[in-house]
Order: structure tokens, then C-alpha cells, then sequence
């Protein structure tokens, strides 16, 4: 009943994370309300979104030059790293405006089951950032994600870097702030008790 | 920090219904791990959606031709006409397979908060339609949203049909079937004890 060109474009919405048929249909429909200047607008930012990402040859980010901004402002603290999966997680860690150090990206976390080794991360480029002198880094904050994949990387990098003289931390797990004691799952509720802080 | 290029591609994606941004930022990042040639393929098919689209004479759906191929069906029934405020309604009624007849598309449903009157809508096509003796139509099946724009569109053709010799019916209210009673909305159980069936 729908003509190619248009089941082309669900088929293709389709294909985007976290989007199922339903939503590719409905997104469609709306792109087909738009007048054809911004359908076109809309189509060509998606088509040049890479066009000005480069990757950062010192952090491995994701960003619009290389080094990037961050590996390139000589106000940031050099001893400190913070190693994160993605690239959007620095942006995470940058919004809480509570980190002035550098980052190093992995480029993913360690996922046997989906065939991710550490030969696909960036460790040994980390291990290499970490024997260098110059600048001189003191701590690693591991900042993978709070799951088991995340866990998994985290304990590989502690391990990587035990002989070295660094001083490996990782973000504290616990509750999140808005939620309640009764609501919380189990897991966190385990890790705030194991966390807990004195006052 | 991100380059213009990739902002763009991300404030586009955030002007799709649904899509927030912490959405379109995860969608705009996976077009970034795609290759060229995909990206090219998903821009492209967005930049074509609409482009074999046809507003069919007949009925008013959103479709590939024109009159659209519903309209052209021989084989289907002339004497009832469904009523449907959008051409995607038309898809889920022919998934079921249980109807054989003919379409109407309102192109919307009366709201009179966001300035959509009876005169926006396909209304006085659809009484045209009716008064028409060939083909000449006997029932008409009012398939708009159980919500209250649909509920006040379909007393509004309720009303304007109300002269003619034509029977006017109304979608089922009741309980969706894989729901349970213990759980269900007050409204749906409501309308599914007024519409309770003999058996």
C-alpha cells in the first residue's frame, strides 16, 4: 500500500537503537508533514554529521579536532585521568563541572560475550599514557559504566596498571540522589551500605 | 567541544516527536560509528520519504497512487465507508484483516484547543461522499482514537450524517484482550461493563 520510497525511510529508522517499527512508522509520518526545505535540512545535518569528527590522537575521543580541546587546555590538570568507555561519557563527567583533568577513551568496555577484548580498547595505549613521564600521571579514575561490562573493564585496567606506582580509583557506587531507601534496588542498596561514609 | 556539523545532526534529531535530548544525542552517535556509505543510504531515504507519496482523491489516505489502491480495489465492499483520523489508522484496521470495505481519512481529529475545526478536516468531503448514490453507502463505521478528540470527532459526524438514511456505528470501547481486570483503567472497565455482550 506505501509506496518504496517511503517504506525506505521506516526501514532505515528502523535501523536506529532503541527505535522499533512502531516509532520508525510514526517518525516517518512526521518527517512526511514537513515541508520539503526542512525534510531536506533535516536529512542533510544526518548526512554531514561526521563530516568535522575527527579522533583525539592523545585521548582517542570522539571531538572536532586533533588533540582535542580538552587534551589541549593547558589549564587542566595533567596527573589526573579519568578513563571513560565513550566519548559521551566525558561530556557526562564535563557537565558535573567536578573534574579538571584529562580523560583517555577506550573506545568500549570489555564484553566477551559480544567478542570485545582488550585488544579492541585502547588499554595498551592507556598503559603507554601511564609509563610516560611526561606529563607525569599520578591517578587513574576508572569511570566505566556501573554494570558488568563496565565492572569487568574496571578490574582489567587495576590489574594492567598494578605494578605501576599510579594510584587507581574508581567512582563511588551507591544510591542515586532523588530516589528513596524503600525503592532502591537491592544492588545499590548493598553498595551504599559497603560505601558508606562517615559524617 | 562537539564540532557544529555533529550539534546539527543532533538538534535535528531532537525535533522528531518522541526524541528527547539525551535521544538524539545516542541516535547521532550511532550514525557517527556507521560507515559513509550507510549514513549516505539512511540520509537519503529520509531526504526521499515523500517523494512517490500521493493524497489519494477518494478518500483523502496518504498513499502511492491515486485514487490509492483501497480505492481501486474492485473487490471491495462499496456500501460501508470507515472513518479514520490518519492514513496510518487505515494500516493498523488492514492488519487485522476483519474489514472489506471502504475508507475515509479525516486527516485529524477535531481540537479545538490547538485550533483544529471541522473545517480543517475532510468532514464535508465525507458528507458529499454519503450523499452520493454511487456508490451508494449504507453504514458508516467511525474509527477514530478512544480519547476525547476522537470521541468529539465522532459525535460531530454523528451529527452531520444524523439526516441521512445512513447507519452510523462506533468502534468497541472495552477491555484490550492480554490486559487483566484487576488492572485495568477505570474508563476502559467502565465502557466495558456498558458495552457488555450476551453469550
Amino acid at each position: 500500500m506505501l509506496p518504496q520510497s517511503f517504506q525506505d525511510a521506516i526501514d532505515q529508522l528502523n535501523t536506529l537503537p532503541g527505535i522499533g517499527p512502531r516509532t520508525a512508522e510514526r517518525l516517518a509520518y512526521h518527517l512526511l508533514q514537513l515541508p520539503e526545505n526542512q525534510r531536506e535540512e533535516f536529512a542533510n545535518a544526518l548526512l554531514h554529521a561526521a563530516d568535522d569528527i575527527q579522533r583525539c590522537g592523545v585521548c582517542y575521543g570522539v571531538f572536532g579536532s586533533d588533540p582535542c580541546s580538552i587534551c589541549n587546555d593547558a589549564h587542566r590538570a595533567t596527573e589526573q585521568l579519568c578513563v571513560v568507555g565513550e566519548t559521551r561519557d566525558i561530556i557526562a563527567i564535563e557537565k558535573t563541572g567536578e573534574y579538571h583533568g584529562r580523560y583517555h577513551v577506550l573506545g568500549g568496555l570489555l564484553n566477551p560475550i559480544e567478542g570485545v577484548h582488550a585488544g579492541h580498547l585502547t588499554v595498551q595505549q592507556l598503559v603507554t599514557r601511564c609509563a610516560d613521564d611526561d606529563p607525569k600521571i599520578d591517578e587513574v579514575i576508572i569511570a566505566t559504566d556501573p554494570n558488568v561490562e563496565g565492572e569487568a573493564t574496571a578490574q582489567h585496567i587495576r590489574k594492567v596498571l598494578e605494578r605501576s606506582d599510579i594510584h587507581v580509583s574508581r567512582l563511588a557506587l551507591g544510591l542515586p540522589m532523588g530516589g528513596t531507601v524503600e525503592y532502591a534496588d537491592e544492588i545499590s542498596l548493598a553498595n551504599a551500605l559497603k560505601g558508606r561514609r562517615t559524617l
